[in-house]
């Protein structure tokens, strides 16, 4: 059963199948609130359950901007030729992990997330999800 | 001569560089700031100038996030295989082309946007960069 998003007239994809696709992906992009515009940049992420986490550097963008809180984050394939594609967005709270939360600590450190930037990367950051939507455009339905 | 950001490590991609790579694609995601997390999605444009534009519809989120102001827009492209890609990001002032510039509305409805997503999309949004940037990661360097 496909469900339409009415305001869009988009497809939208099941929890299920978002939780899939973000378990697939190691590429996304984050974007997080502050004053002013929102700092967007891509990362490399891996999933911790439902929660998608990060590793950063201290002083780089995406370490001060942890400290802000609401943060959406989108992975997405598109097909050019097709004109069809999909995307996934996750939003809610990103906060660092630290010592204090040894067991989260511990697990993040373990998950298969290794950074293509340089730098030692010590820092975990992971969002926790209050929304995950998905979504997907194009395809035999047009 | 390339340039590398001392922060992060990574090399930085020139403005006439970015500004092709803008012309290139056709599939990008906007962020846009305001109370809570930031609205995050992917979506078609095109380029006019240095400003980036996009079409909406009334009603949808983009065009009811168009009135927050600020925005950033990013591209991006990535091997996996190789752990190399790049971005560029484009922050700026997201505002609705209307009427009253008639001169702009017309040259920005002559673009080659044509949306994936359905609905007629007769608005017209653009993004009046205040800055790009671009990097590249990964690559023989490392």
């Amino acid at each position: 059963v496909k469900m339409f998003d009415r305001r869009t007239g988009l497809e939208m994809l099941d929890r299920d199948t978002c939780l899939e696709l973000l378990a697939a992906e190691q590429v996304g992009r984050l974007a997080i609130g502050g004053s002013g515009a929102p700092v967007l940049m891509p990362v490399n992420y891996a999933l911790d359950g439902e929660t998608v986490v990060f590793r950063t550097d201290p002083g780089t963008k995406l370490e001060r901007a942890g400290r802000w809180g609401r943060a959406a984050f989108e992975i997405d394939s598109f097909d050019r030729e097709a004109r069809t594609g999909w995307s996934v967005v996750v939003t809610g709270r990103l906060e660092e992990v630290t010592r204090h939360d040894a067991a989260t600590l511990q697990r993040v450190t373990r998950l298969p997330l290794f950074p293509w930037a340089p730098g030692e990367k010590h820092h975990w950051l992971r969002l926790v999800p209050t929304q995950i939507t998905g979504r997907r455009v194009g395809g035999p339905a047009r």
